[in-house]
């Protein structure tokens, strides 16, 4: 794997000074063509041994092209902000638009080889943490990102000799440190758990770039010549290759599905339903308020639902169990411009609560399989691999402590009609209702299409989908205050069991 | 995951009548069309709980088609021959070729699961294995096949319904054994590991289908029309999707490479060579026979080279340290037919050695990097990609016990020609020299090319190039045998040191 890069590669200071020019222009040229295309992302990972020049490299790249169009994200121990979400929503909320680059110096591999090299680490922990990584840079690629990877190496001898250098030259010295001479130690520790990270994360779609670092003009250059390469590669590429994904399946051929086989005629008195709403409201309020949650948790509310089920009347009732300054509602319309140039999960990475706080969303990323699907705003094969991809956003939102609610409000057609009907009978709720409404009325049979196959793909034992009778608004508010409390209890309980 | 399949599907028997016969013509017809098509195998897994139908659905499917191009394939415990190699061995083995249908009872899945439901697992290392799964069948997918895993579900009342129910029918009654009812006091923590296991591995290239079992009709119709639908669409699929792959580097900007850093000049007297000789062949015929090797290890010999560098007189000597009996050579040359109707690693898998034996590839499985690549007989995704996979077979191997030894064997442009001109005058060696030789030879740089990317990037710690440098037979020979020896040592060691 580091055999090429253990030849000594050089090259003259004169050919360097000849080439150089020639290359700013030409990086330029393609930067500015990535910039107004705005077609995608550039994302580039220095990582590599110390002393091989990765600092000086991010450097000359900026050097080299238009600074304003790069971003540059170093990433040392995390924040207090960072420590209490996901590990890997720093990097998400780094990604750089399309149109843009991003180095990231020191990357979402730092950690597992730094944990793994210092024993914190057991290699199938490791491993899964590079499957996890591996589907994001998938996600990353299919999302249309151009991903370069680059590994400096250098051999056990080269490295010696570098830090030797840096030490002696007096516009150097100050970056070698005791640290370094550390690190030289677990060279050998290094280059194993570095082999055996670049074999597992070596993708096709994303595969390493081994760079020799030992001579400055050479590792300069290369890394110039295939940055270069690579974007206009992309540039040229005439459609997006899509992954490989099976067609959806036909339906039920007994017609039976989880939405019409809800019993919507479920009801509450408004005796009964004051009674319950108190109850469980001051249930909720106790726990949000336990200190099992605010120190080990946070809760993600997800509300879809046919148009005028009663979203907004279920988030408050929640909310109004809650502290304002605990909780935050995220309404999700169309995505702002600052969106549409990022993965499309991005904009909810974005408003993912930190330890102790919720965030209720109004409609979310399940956009991408309901409306973006049923419309055609985006292809076949987007909507088909983004169930895995929504499993492996949840999945990594629990891992990190976070109780994930999912409601899905379903009434029936002839309730949506009575009540698109008084919304734009009534003054005050005229606002409410658009054509837009009443074309996805027309598509009624296609949204319960996109329904049932969201349930089928994206109800997971720790991420499951509860699905509200919403025809009398009593019922289902008190069944979503319910099911929030319900699962939350369990969050807590298995914790206070030691599980 | 489970909810659409607890909704009680049911279909009545009269309706079933009426649509098998028209189903069955329709499944014969598309059928013949994938076997005459030849174009992709048809990967059909049949999972799930006990008791929901397994059997009678694939008696089923085997009754409404043609049985002759269906091979059903149940796997229970692991045979002596299949526990010594790797895990996926046996599953390879019986992958269906292009043109068939083949039905797993029971797949990949099933030891993972059963393990864990036991306790025999911990859950990191059933992720492991998922994530290796995962990466078979993103191969398999790749490769062209129709991947369809269904899993059929059956509710905890449901599983105890349909157990009586068989019971009292004398026809079935012998299916019901005590293992049954284990199993239903297992019921809920299968639900817990499946729903793990299905949301992990529902990728979007070979999502699972759940199918709820409780009604025969239902599930059987279902199942029989999904996998029409599924084979139709694939039939009309105009071309063979491709994942997205990072584009072929840039070469080394100062022209070096591994191979052109080859010393070419070393070589090795005659009596030299003799002395050596027979210490590393003696050296090697005892490792082979050391139980440390024959109990837990098997030896994967690869060697490739430039055309005329020595393969065969390399491998002549490494086999003549050995009893034949323990060895097998395998020459690689064009696939056959029945090779080439499977996916290209398939005709290695069949020929990996069991614990104890060795085999010698005359050629292998980097045909696919380096001679079809040259060659253009693989599109650039499939060559791009293959490096991926192979490393993910070759890590399979080594963790089943497997060293494998990689070497290439390179000669100077002079030297070939040399030996070229040498086999042409000599009357026994003339057989050896064909047009194609002489073709390759104008695309050496090519090959170069292709040889180096090949190091770069699969050349990893457990499964390392050895790169030989041949211009001196006598010098090439000794150093291949004593890496053999090298690498064989060193596994032993450490054995023998318990890590």
């Amino acid at each position: 794997m580091f055999e090429s890069a253990e030849l000594g590669h050089k090259i003259d200071k004169d050919t360097f000074k000849i080439e150089v020019p020639k290359l700013r222009a030409e990086l330029l040229d393609v930067q500015d063509d990535v910039l107004q295309k705005k077609e995608f992302p550039v994302v580039i990972l220095i990582s590599g041994v110390d002393g091989s020049g990765k600092g000086e490299t991010i450097n000359l790249l900026y050097s080299w092209m238009d600074p304003r169009h790069i971003s540059t994200l170093a990433f040392s121990a995390p924040s207090d902000e960072e420590r209490s979400r996901p590990y890997m929503w720093r990097y998400w909320r780094a990604l750089p638009p399309k149109g843009k680059v991003g180095i990231f110096a020191g990357s979402w591999y730092s950690h597992p080889i730094a944990d793994r090299i210092a024993g914190n680490m057991r290699r199938l922990e490791m491993d899964q943490q590079l499957d996890d990584i591996n589907r994001f840079e998938a996600m990353l690629v299919n999302e249309g990102a151009l991903v370069l990877k680059f590994w400096f190496h250098l051999s056990k001898e080269g490295q010696k000799t570098r830090l030797k250098a840096l030490e002696k030259d007096p516009r150097t010295a100050w970056r070698v440190t005791k640290q370094s001479y550390e690190r030289l130690k677990t060279y050998d520790k290094l280059q194993e758990v570095a082999g055996h990270v670049l074999r597992v994360s070596n993708t096709a779609h994303a595969p390493w770039i081994i760079i020799e670092g030992t001579d400055d003009e050479y590792r300069s250059l290369t890394v110039g010549r295939i940055v270069l390469d690579a974007m206009r590669k992309r540039l040229a590429q005439q459609q997006r290759p899509q992954v490989p994904v099976a067609p959806p399946l036909v339906h039920a051929i007994d017609q039976k599905n989880v939405l019409n086989e809800l019993d919507l005629t479920q009801h509450l008195a408004k005796k009964d339903y004051e009674r319950e709403l108190a109850k469980y409201q001051g249930r909720l309020s106790e726990l949000v308020r336990d200190p099992r949650f605010t120190e080990n948790h946070s809760l993600v509310l997800v509300f879809e639902g046919s148009d005028a089920a009663g979203k907004g009347g279920s988030i408050r009732r929640v909310g109004g169990a809650m502290d304002a300054r605990q909780y935050q509602i995220v309404p999700i319309a169309a995505p702002t411009e600052e969106e549409r140039a990022q993965p499309y999960l991005w904009r909810f990475w974005r408003h993912m609560p930190r330890t102790g706080r919720a965030t209720i969303f109004d409609r979310s990323w399940y956009g991408r399989v309901l409306v973006e699907r049923v419309e055609g705003f985006c292809a076949e094969a987007d909507w088909l691999r983004a169930y895995a991809e929504i499993n492996d956003f949840e999945h990594q939102l629990v891992a990190a402590g976070a109780v994930v609610v999912k409601f899905w409000l379903q009434i029936s057609a002839d309730e949506q009609l009575r009540r698109f009907k008084e919304r734009e009978d009534t003054e005050f709720k005229r606002f409410k209702i658009t054509d837009e409404d009443w074309r996805n009325r027309e598509k009624w049979d296609e949204y319960v299409s996109a329904v049932c196959d969201m349930v089928d793909r994206t109800s997971t034992g720790l991420a499951p989908w509860t699905l509200v009778e919403a025809n009398d608004k009593n019922f289902a508010r008190v069944k979503v205050l319910k099911t929030v409390c319900d699962r939350l209890e369990a969050a807590l309980k298995i914790d206070s069991n030691g599980k």
